[in-house]
């Protein structure tokens, strides 16, 4: 028998390709619940519960919420899960907020500094907890990562640097493409190796230096940052839909570095020379831990966790790291030229 | 019984490492004599000598230019190699141009771009062939690299990334500390991954952002580079004399990439993704061909090779390649508020 005293039931709003794929890792952490599900086609969202075990599926993306809010009826819920597209992320958190349901919101938080910081001010004056399912922060090869950063064998971290991205043939109509759903390079993969430098030199850079290259219909197709995190500190880092981009992310310090191999959002392995080895030295140490499910389990666990601690915030992915990186990539589209806004009508 | 006609009868300024180490080279070069070589101290010069098999020493570098400039002459040279600190390069590169005498200039070949540009302008009016010692150019790893990028397997080159350098100790009396000799570490390893983006984009960039640190004395200690090749094309580079950098370099088109493994002026081999790879493939080849004597051998061939052609300059690493890659190296250390000068006393 399950409680409610242990038991996470969790709503989902969305049932694209990211829905199912994190649904299904919910779907392998104790205690979680797949309670709910939304859409705002009926037969999509019943479809989707279907598939995947969801009790219950909804319409509408406002049923779900307010149906969740009250948490002592049936239809209660613990937890919500957004994975609509870029653009609906902040409309859609802001009302599980007001509604008083924590929120695990797809990366990016928002399309802006601005929305992911108000949702952030939002949710911290409601004391209702949010944050960016970032889930790169929580594999277990990343975890890993920062404990060897912490035990200082590589010493002051100096440069951090990475890219991300694929060839996309361009096609406006795709969701990758399309400005009005969040579209372009850097919202999408920009956001790991940005996150993946933040999350290394904590808070936010002095100044951020980016090139790149737009689509004929303005979004951001290529992007190259120069980060300044003070004292020579850097982060040199790439995002496109233009290239074959390996994914490979670097860590440099004074007394050794980490190579972290395989797409940096889900690194196979790393590499650590430590402790003044040299570059054509074996690596100190080689971390290769698995991942389980597909990768989200981890991070599920770990808003779990926060859940259960009565945390309004994770320790490990805050939103101020959310919006710290927001507004590097904020000022990366601004030297661009690309615009991008949220969308305040995924509720309607 | 060797002939004037094939053989190239090769001075070497200076009695260093760098000296010591391409000396051993030009030795495995067929048809390469060790004819002199010049130190401003003669017992060195001519304990140089002795060790490395030089016909000749003398105890200035005036000297030997002197000596070497009548080819007709038992002291006649067909070569200069230029090996000194690299603020001396400029100015005994010049008095070899004016003597007549071909050379190679160890990298840089200039401390700013204005003397580099000068002596390539000089070299152009009188004739006289001189080329920069980028010696990771000529090996065959490099040279197998130009043949795939020529090839079109990874496409268009979208962004290229690298870096190199070292953590050593402050010291403002070593060489690489020390501004009066060129020091700083923008002109002792950056010229490396600088020249490795121009190699592959050609021309100059269009703009340089920079950030970096400077040593207690002024010189560079460390630089991330932004280069913006026009269209998007861009070049993420790292130059430390603070950190354990990696040395690894990628080159990343629209339809794959390939990975510089090993210190990017060695590398030890590349894996290449083609064709549309994705980059959980296995690589679609791997390259590691070995380079002979300590690797400068490619470089001192090439060069015997555009002499016997009569050319003035090299079309693999001409002086406009080098006055490119000093422009960047200027607008880096402008930006980082270093300051670079050639040192004319060398002759003195």
């Amino acid at each position: 028998m399950t409680t409610r005293t242990t038991n996470v039931r969790w709503g989902v709003l969305a049932t694209g390709g990211i829905a199912a794929t994190v649904s299904g890792d919910i779907a392998l952490v104790p205690g979680a619940e797949l309670a709910a599900v939304a859409s705002r086609d009926a037969g999509r969202a019943a479809a989707f519960a279907d598939e995947h075990g969801f009790a219950r599926s909804y319409g509408s993306y406002r049923e779900l919420i307010e149906a969740g809010a009250d948490r002592s009826s049936e239809a209660g819920l613990d937890a919500v899960y957004i994975a609509t597209p870029h653009a609906q992320h902040v409309a859609l958190a802001r009302a599980c907020v007001e509604a008083g349901l924590p929120v695990l919101v797809e990366k990016p938080v928002g399309c802006t500094a601005a929305a992911t910081r108000g949702l952030a001010e939002l949710a911290r004056e409601r004391g209702v907890f949010v944050m960016e399912a970032l889930w790169a922060r929580f594999q277990p090869n990343h975890v890993r990562l920062r404990e060897i950063l912490s035990s200082g064998v590589i010493g002051e971290v100096r440069s951090v640097a990475g890219d991300l991205g694929f060839a996309l043939p361009y096609d406006p109509a795709h969701r990758l493409w399309d400005p009005e759903q969040g579209g372009g390079t850097l919202l999408d993969t920009g956001v790991y190796p940005v996150s993946f430098a933040q999350g290394v030199f904590g808070g936010s850079p002095r100044a951020v230096h980016a090139v790149g290259v737009l689509a004929e219909n303005g979004v951001d197709a290529e992007a190259s940052l120069l980060l300044d995190w003070g004292g020579g500190r850097t982060a040199r880092l790439g995002s496109t839909l233009l290239a074959h981009a390996g994914g490979a992310g670097t860590i440099t310090g004074t007394k050794g570095r980490i190579e972290v191999a395989g797409p940096l959002h889900k690194p196979s392995h790393l590499q650590v020379w430590a402790d003044g080895a040299g570059r054509d030295d074996e690596p100190s140490e080689v971390v290769d831990l698995p991942v389980t499910g597909r990768g989200y389990v981890h991070m599920v666990e770990h808003v779990h966790e926060c859940l259960a601690a009565g945390l309004v915030e994770s320790p490990v992915m805050p939103m101020s790291d959310s919006v710290a990186v927001a507004e590097v990539l904020d000022a990366a589209l601004d030297a661009l030229g690309a615009v991008h806004r949220d969308d305040d009508t995924a509720l309607v």
